[in-house]
Parts: structure tokens; C-alpha cells; sequence
């Protein structure tokens, strides 16, 4: 999609991401206007970026602000907890819209963010992924630090990435950990961070071993994943679990994969004696 | 496989399954024998069936009883703690084995379990699988219990099944949980135990939202996954389990998954309010 080169408005949840995107679109000359979702976003730390804070009940006033200020382009990053439907508290502008919002939370969480996405568009907005806006967020080809995986590692991680495109009509496995010459753990419901963490149980119980340099976590977007509110994420924590698991590396679907700040990631890699690469 | 009629040899692990197993060939009319595994079976459990107990580094011995009562034909059968090779503490007349299973040690449960048949084999054994023995030992088309799954849940199990076949090429993925209209968890290295207790945790910790009857688990074996000797199966356990994730209930590839007494297991069911199914 043609990125528009009107004024852009980002829709900031939690976590490292809406500020690192706020500072690249505000390099890019255009004009910005940053929504920080309260409870999610901290206003704190967009730096010099100015911030107009909103709760999710203040959805109407949020329309209002940006058509007042002909924004016509959008994106929406960042974590958010699952808002319970009754905490939305609706100031009288968001009320109309309450059953739009009461279909969307019916379903997990892709039938929501879909909902979401839906929702502006409908209104005339474009929602935009982060990688249109700052593809430098995503990971590129190759190591991101001095470690690269080996031919042996690159052999697993072909065969995780063969077992993930396989799970694609299941809508399901977004990552797997492979060591000891197997798929030893497949990501579900329980989360990134939840299945490493019971590859290193596995590991420091004895019921697995991974010798040195020989696990390796991969992670892709799921088949029909809507990248433009919805990409995976790997970030200073996911790079510290592995290390703590014993794994020797991470690899990643180049470009499809948010990894914030490239040379932060890359170096914090090379302390922790790591890689991180994407590949495609 | 046809079954020869000879004497048979039941070496028993621990567990439900080797006594069960027991029972019925003792009831078949041929000659039987029993030899426990130190440390893994309990001879107590074999009731009035005479039972003759062996360490692994007694396997010499083994081998010399098996041939002075002039028996072809053996079941392995029962769980085994993955025993160290430092700690067979071998017999003279079974050091003579030990580079035989040195090879087999250096590799997955798989490997060692084919260095096992493979052994035997070698030396003129024939290694039945306990479904040749006993049928009766591993799950029926349909219901164990009086509850079966519902249309809607046959559905899951269905997508469920597909999703373990398409694992298949990656020797991996014995069981999962589907819940809330899509996969919640895929087992790999730590076992279906672990994974029913991890949806059980996504539940208790509200990350996971499993409807009344909403839950089912599907188990099978993976392709290539020698029967005889490696059969997955289901215990009174996994049903308490099943039951405190708020599970509806199991779904089994019929004919191939051990579930030990169907009536026990079927009375079980009931009382938990749970049904085990065998499906084609």
C-alpha cells in the first residue's frame, strides 16, 4: 500500500514501539499527531513528540481531533490489555458507537483488532502497518549482530520455518523453539516469553537436553495475520529469555517481524552472545 | 503382524499397562512370562502371575532365560525413567552388549527405543506391539463413557486431527488442545501432562476463555511412531487433568492409543463429567 504523505496520526498502546515510530514519522517531514492510550502508553516517554492522551471511552472525541485536524492516515501500535467491554466508561460522543465495539469484542483477539481496524476504516481512514511507515523497525536479511547462525543452525531453522508455513491453515504457530535435532516446543496460546520459558524448565529439569549452540527459537507472521495492527514483535526481552534458556539464537521472517531499534538489539545480541537474523 | 502361539515374554516397565497386559495373555492360554524391570515395575501388581525381576545390566541373564524357556516372542511394555548408561552396573554375560546400546543411548527416546527392538530382533525375537496382544488395552470406535462429543466439538476434533497430520513430516505433535474455536496448545518435548497443565493455567489466569463443554484434547500417534513399543497412551491422569482444565473432553485415534481397563476408564468419564471418544 502507498504510503500517503498527509499528516499521520499514531494510535500508541504500550511498550518500546510508538515511540520509536513517533520519532521516525517525525523525521519524515510530515505532519504527526500522536493519541497515547491511557493505561497503555506512557506520554512520558515520546521525548520532544507533543502527546494528546485519550481513554478508549473517548473514542468519539479521538474521531473528532482527527478530522478536526485532517488526518486521513493512521496507525495503531503498541500493546494494550484486553479492555473488559464494561471498564470503557463512554463519554456521550463514543456511546453510537458501543455496538459496533460490543460485535468486536465477541471473539478473540484477531476478531477484535479486526473489528478495530474495520471500525476507521469505515470511516474514511487508512490504517497503516508500522513496517509502511518505518520499515527500519522491522528485522532486515542477515545478522542483526556479530553472530550468525551456522549451517547446522540453519538446517533447524528451515525445518521450524517449514513447520510453521505447515500450521498456517490452523491459524495457529507463530514460533517454535528446535534443539536436539527436533521441534522441542510450538508457540499457541500461551505466548512467545510462556514457551521459552518451558524450554529452559525443560532444560534445567534434565527432560531436555540443548548442548551449547545448538537451540534455536524462529518466529514468522501467521498465514492471513493482518501486519497492519497485528505483527509479531521480538524485543530486549525475548533476547535475554533465550539467552537465560540456554538457546543459541533467533531467527525471523525478514521484514515481517518488529524488532524496534536494529543497533540497540543487535548489540544487546552480542552481549548476551546471541544472534538474531532474519531470514526469508 | 499375526501372533505366534508360543510362549510369550511380557517385559514389564511400570505403570497400569504391564499388569493389564499380563492378565489377559495369561487368560490367552499360552505360556507366559514375566520379566519386571528393576526399579520400574512392581512385581506387587501382578497378583497371583509369577513374575521375575531383571536390572537393565542384567540383560545377559535376560537373554539366557528367554532362550532356555525357548520363547520367540516378546512385549516391551510400560513407562521407564530414561536410565543412565553409567548406572546399568552390567553382569558379566551383558557387558558383551554394551556397544550395542552405547549407540542406541546417543540419541533421542526414539532412537533408544529402535536400539531395543533392534537388539532383540537381532538375535531371532520377534516384538509385538501390546494391541496385537490385547486390543481390548487401547480405545474403541466411540464413547468409553455415557457422554460423547457433541457436533461442535467433534468439529475441533476434527480440525484438531488435521492439524496433528500436518505436523506429521516434523515428528512432532502427539496431542493439542483445541478450545474457544481454535488450537490453545500444541505438545511437543514436555509431554501432554504439561500441556493440559498450561491450558489449565491460561484459564485460571484469565488469558484463556474455555466455555462450559468448549474443550476438547486430541491424541494420536505420530506418524512413523513404532507401535509396538512406543504406543502413546491416556490414564485415569489425563482425565483428572483434563477435568481440572475444564476440558469437555478427549478425542483418540482409535485402535491406536493404550487406555489400559475401557470400563474403569468409562466409569471415570462419568464421574468427572468428561467424554473419551475413539474416532477413525
Amino acid at each position: 500500500m502507498a504510503v500517503a504523505r498527509g499528516p499521520l496520526a499514531i494510535i500508541a498502546g504500550g511498550g518500546d514501539f510508538p515511540p520509536a515510530l513517533a520519532e521516525i514519522a517525525a523525521r519524515q517531514g510530515r505532519g504527526l499527531f500522536v493519541a497515547a492510550l491511557d493505561g497503555a502508553a506512557d506520554p512520558a516517554r515520546f521525548g520532544e513528540i507533543e502527546v494528546t492522551s485519550y481513554r478508549l471511552g473517548q473514542l468519539g472525541r479521538l474521531l473528532d481531533d482527527l478530522r478536526r485536524r485532517e488526518i486521513a492516515d493512521l496507525v495503531l501500535i503498541g500493546s494494550l490489555p484486553r479492555p473488559s467491554f464494561g471498564a470503557l466508561r463512554p463519554e456521550a460522543s463514543t456511546l453510537k458507537y458501543l455496538p459496533h465495539f460490543a460485535r468486536a469484542f465477541q471473539g478473540g483477539d484477531d476478531h477484535l483488532l479486526r473489528g478495530v481496524v474495520r471500525f476507521f476504516e469505515e470511516r474514511g481512514f487508512r490504517v497503516h502497518g508500522p513496517a509502511e511507515i518505518a520499515p527500519e523497525l522491522t528485522v532486515p536479511m542477515g545478522a542483526l549482530g556479530r553472530k550468525a547462525a551456522t549451517p547446522a543452525q540453519h538446517e533447524l531453522i528451515a525445518r521450524g520455518f517449514a513447520m510453521l508455513s505447515a500450521l498456517a491453515p490452523f491459524d495457529v504457530g507463530q514460533a517454535a523453539v528446535l534443539a536436539d535435532h527436533r521441534i522441542v516446543a510450538i508457540e499457541a496460546a500461551e505466548g512467545t516469553d510462556a514457551m521459552i520459558r518451558r524450554v529452559a524448565e525443560l532444560a534445567s529439569s534434565g527432560r531436555l537436553k540443548i548442548a551449547k549452540g545448538d537451540g534455536v527459537l524462529v518466529k514468522a507472521p501467521k498465514e492471513g495475520q493482518d501486519l497492519r495492527v497485528d505483527m509479531p514483535a521480538i524485543g530486549p526481552d525475548t533476547l535475554r529469555n533465550i539467552a537465560e534458556a540456554g538457546l543459541a539464537g533467533i531467527a525471523l521472517r525478514a521484514g515481517r517481524v518488529l524488532v524496534g531499534d536494529r543497533g540497540k538489539l543487535g548489540r544487546l545480541a552480542d552481549q548476551l552472545g546471541v544472534f538474531v537474523e532474519g531470514v526469508i
